[in-house]
C-alpha cells in the first residue's frame, strides 16, 4: 500500500516538531540544571538530540524520508528523488512542525508559548561554520547506506554540536523554530538569514563533492 | 518449544525489577557522587538507563516482549498482540518486579529498604510531558522494526529524560516502584496519579497517530 | 584453520591485559583531570570502559570467546561450552593479564609498576552489588545472540558501574588487576575474597534462573 | 565503475580535514565552555571524536579505505592492500588534509589561521602511551569484520583518549595537524617525533601479534 501525501507531510510535521521540542526542550532542562557550566549543558543537549534524531529519522524515515530539514528537500528535489511540486509542501509543512515542537517545548516547561530568542548568533566564523556543518549533514546523506543512515546522521549532528562554532544548525527549519524560543538553543531572528543562507550554500558545496566522488557510487 | 506463561511473567517480574533497580540505584549513585550539580547527575542516571533498558529488552524480548510497563502491555492487549486474559497477569508482574526493583537498590546502597518518596512532582507542564513522553514511547514501539526496537527504545528514553520537563517517566509501573524510593529518582504517591493518567492519555493518542500511518505501514 | 589453545590464552591474555589497561588507565586520567568531582571521573571511566570493551570482545571473542574473567569461563566449562581441561589455563592467563594490565597502565601514566591498592570496599551492600552485578553480566552472556554479545555486554557494564553500589567489578581478574593498583579504580587486597564470593554467588544464581527460561530458548 | 585515483586521494585530504577539524574544533569549543575542567573538555572532545570518526569511515571508506592515517597506509601497503605506488600519494593528500583541517577549525572558531601549538608532550610514559595506542588502532584494524570498523575504530579512540596517558593521537597526520593549532588538542612541534616514532612502533608490534593469531582467521 502506497504512502499517501497527506501521510508524508503529517510525517513532516510531527517528526520536525518532535526534533525542534527534542533540542529547545533538552536544552532548557540543560541550561536549569547545569549550574552555569555551558559546557555540561551542551553535552546534555547533545546526547538528547542524538538520541532523538535517531529515533526520528528510524520511524519516520519509511514514510516521509525524514528530512525534517528544507535544505535536504531542497537536494532531493533537485536530484529527482522527491518530486518537484512536493518540495513546497514539505518545506511548509517542517516550519509548521519546527513552530509547533518550540511550542510544545515551552508549553512542558511552563514557559510562556509565544517568544522570541534575543541571542544574537553571526559572524564570519559563525558562517563558516554553518556552511561546513551542513555540508557535512548533507554529504552524510548523500552517502549513507539506508540501513546506516539514522544512526550516522545522529552521529554526525552529535560531532558538530562541537566541532562547528555554530553549534550546528545546519537546517532552515531548525533555525526557525529556534527563532521562537528565548532560551539555550535559540537565535535572534535578526540572526537567521545569514545561518540559513550560510546553510543553503554548504548544501550546494555537498552535491558538488558528492558528484565528484559519483564514480565511486555502487548505483552508478 | 514454546514459551511457558510462567515464563513470560517472570521475565517480566525480573526485567521490571532489573529495570528499576537501574534507574534508582544510578540515581542514588549520580546523586551521591555528583557534588550538588544536578546535570551531571542527570546525565550519569540517563546514561546507565540507556545502557540498562537496550539489554533487558534484548534479554528479555524473545521471551515475554519484555514490556516492563503497564501502558505497553495495555496497548499490545488492545492491538491482539498479548492476549486479553494475559492483561492483568502482565501487569501484576510487572508492579511486582518495580517494587523488588526498588528495594533491591535499597539494599545495595545500605539504604532502608521500605521507603515513600516525597518529591512532589507535577502541575500542567509536568502532565504534558509524561503524556508527550509516553506519546513517543508508544510511537516508537508500534513502528520500531523488531531487530532495532531495544536500540530505539532506549536512544528515545535517553533523549527523553532531557527534553520532557518531567525526566520521562512514561510507565506506570516505573511510578510505581519510584514511589518507594525517596531518592533522586523518586516521585511522592501524591503524584502518582496525575502521572499515570497524563502516560495513559499519551499512550492513546500513540495509537490513534500510529493508524493515521497505517497505510504506510509494509504489513498492512 | 583452526585456533590452537596457545593462541587462545595468547588472546585470553592479551585481551585482560588491555581491559584492565583500560579500566585502571581511565580511572587515573579521569581523577587527575576532574578536580574532585567523583561523578565526573566516573562517567569517563564508565565510557573508556564501555568502548574499551566493546572492542576487545568484537576482537578477541572470534579467537578465544574472550571471556576475560574466571567466572564467564568457569560457566562457561560447567555448560560444556569449554573444555574442562582448559578452564584453569584460562584462569591463568586471565589473572597474568589482569597483572600485566594494571602495569601497563603504571608505566603509561608513569607510576610505580609494582603497588597495592589501599582503598577497602566491602560490607554488605557491595557485596549484594557485586552479586548482582556479576549475575546480570552472565544472564546477558548466556542469553545474547552472539552477533550482539559484545554490544550488550559493553552496554551492561556502563549501565552496572552506575546500579551498583560497588561499581561492578563482575569479574574475578579484574578484582585480581585493581588490587594491584593504588589508583581510582582500585580494591585493597583485603576486600578481594568477599568481592569474588559474591560475584561467583552472583554467577551461579544467574546460571539457575538462565534454566529457568531454558524452553524459551530456541535452541533447546 | 572504479574509484580512480584521484577519487581515492581526494577521500583521503577530505576525510583526514575533517576528521582534523573536529578533534581541534571540537578542543576549541570544549576549553572554552568548560570553566576549567579538563575532565569536562576532555569528554566532549572524545564524543566528538567518535560520533566523527565513525560518521568518516562509513562515508570514506568505500570510496579510499578511509585511512586518514600515514602509520594506517603503510600497514596496508606492507600487507599488499594498498598499491606500494599508492602509499606516499596517500600519505600526502592525509598530510595535506590534516593542515587544512586545523585551518577549517580556526576559521570557524575566529582565530589566526597559521599557528604552531606550545604544548609539550612527551616522556616515557607518553610514548609507551602512543605506541599502545597505535598498536589497539592497528589490531582493531586488521581484526574487525568490515561491517563493524568504523563502530568500532571510533569506539576504540573513544577508550583511548581516556585510557592512554597521551590522550591516544595514534596518527603521525593527526600529530601534524595538531601541532598546527595551539588549543586543546595541540602539540608542539618538538614534540612531534618522539610521538610519530612511538606510533610507528606500535603499529609494526600490531603487524606481528595480528600474525600470531593469523591461524585464527577464516579468511586464512
Amino acid at each position: 500500500m502506497k504512502t499517501s501525501t497527506s501521510q508524508k507531510l503529517l510525517a513532516e510535521t510531527l517528526g520536525t516538531a518532535l526534533l525542534l521540542a527534542v533540542v529547545i526542550g533538552s536544552g532548557v532542562m540543560a541550561e536549569r540544571l547545569s549550574g552555569g557550566n555551558v559546557a555540561i549543558a551542551l553535552l546534555a543537549n547533545t546526547l538528547a538530540t542524538v538520541g532523538g534524531l535517531y529515533i526520528l529519522i528510524e520511524v519516520f524515515g519509511p514514510i516521509s524520508g525524514a528530512h525534517f530539514n528544507p535544505a535536504v528537500s531542497a537536494v532531493m528535489a533537485w536530484r529527482g528523488e522527491l518530486p518537484a511540486a512536493a518540495l513546497l509542501p514539505y518545506i511548509g509543512a517542517q516550519l509548521l512542525g519546527a513552530m509547533l515542537g518550540a511550542w510544545l517545548a515551552h508549553a512542558m516547561f511552563d514557559m510562556s508559548i509565544l517568544q522570541f530568542s534575543t541571542k544574537l548568533r553571526g559572524g564570519r566564523g559563525q558562517w563558516i561554520a554553518e556552511a561546513v556543518a551542513t555540508f557535512g549533514l548533507l554529504l552524510v546523506i548523500l552517502r549513507a547506506p539506508s540501513s546506516r543512515v539514522a544512526a550516522m546522521v545522529a552521529a554526525y549532528i552529535g560531532a558538530a554540536y562541537w566541532f562547528t562554532a555554530s553549534t550546528s544548525f545546519a537546517n532552515p527549519a531548525a533555525v526557525f523554530g529556534r527563532m521562537l524560543s528565548d532560551s539555550f538553543a535559540g537565535i535572534a531572528p535578526s540572526s537567521a538569514p545569514g545561518f540559513v543562507v550560510a546553510q543553503l550554500l554548504g548544501a550546494a558545496v555537498a552535491v558538488g563533492v558528492n558528484q565528484l566522488f559519483s564514480a565511486a557510487d555502487p548505483q552508478t
